[in-house]
């Protein structure tokens, strides 16, 4: 079961110049910046209400982020919604028929483990899944799954 | 202020057709649909949390939206913040020299004014700003601000 939209990812070429806008005249607060080695992106998290806005700069230049900013200039990326259980989403839209490309999670920002599903089976959108551990006050085991152009 | 994350619009070329992928395999729950007359769109609301999937999809062909389908395909087109006060949040955007399509609300789903900022300020988005009306309950105004890929 979905819970909620976990983050909105937006494509940016500069994180500085990037909070001009966001933060700046938006109003929206800078929680913290991750650098993510795995999909090669610097990570810039804005809270709004129980979602994030996260600004992703790609720090390569042949990554898949690199590539979507290199072909379709800046905005929005994917949207990530947070779900109950990982193992039982994939295994419902495995049932259902939809392509995944990621069968097993592999680690997102915040070591949560993520899947994505293939836009041919979304409607022009991405699906990725990801789970995240525990949290120290014990609510554990949660699950994303991020949805974005193709 | 920014509140939360409003809703979050994807276009679709067929509502029915996009249900098998949103509600059924993803596990969405369909709220209602409601025709927009002056955007030329249906709109199918899914709540994920706090906020809403909104499917969008065109009634004519010669609408923004059908215009957007057409050139780039189904998929994410904004994602729309709820405000405290449309009003403060046009004034600070303006003074901050960020370039407005809407001076003045429209109207947008449900009869919310809304009123839309310039991608070229936003870094590759839409932003867009809508005023609902009071809610039977006695919430008051409230304000979106709507964000989608040039």
């Amino acid at each position: 079961m979905i819970k909620k939209i976990s983050h909105i990812a937006v494509i940016v070429p500069d994180l500085d110049e990037s909070m001009k806008f966001w933060v700046e005249a938006l109003g929206l607060e800078l929680s913290h910046v991750e650098h993510v080695e795995d999909q090669a992106v610097d990570v810039a998290f804005l809270p709004a209400g129980e979602s994030d806005i996260e600004l992703l700069k790609p720090i390569t230049e042949d990554s898949g982020v690199a590539k979507f900013l290199q072909k379709k200039g800046p905005g929005i990326h994917h949207i990530c919604f947070e779900v109950e259980d990982i193992n039982a989403t994939l295994a419902r839209l495995k049932e259902k028929g939809i392509q995944l490309i990621n069968e097993e999670p592999t680690i997102g920002t915040g070591g949560k483990k993520i899947a994505f599903i293939h836009p041919k089976s979304t409607g022009g959108c991405w699906l990725s899944y990801t789970n995240s551990p525990p949290k120290s006050i014990g609510t554990g085991w949660r699950v994303w799954i991020t949805c974005g152009r193709e």
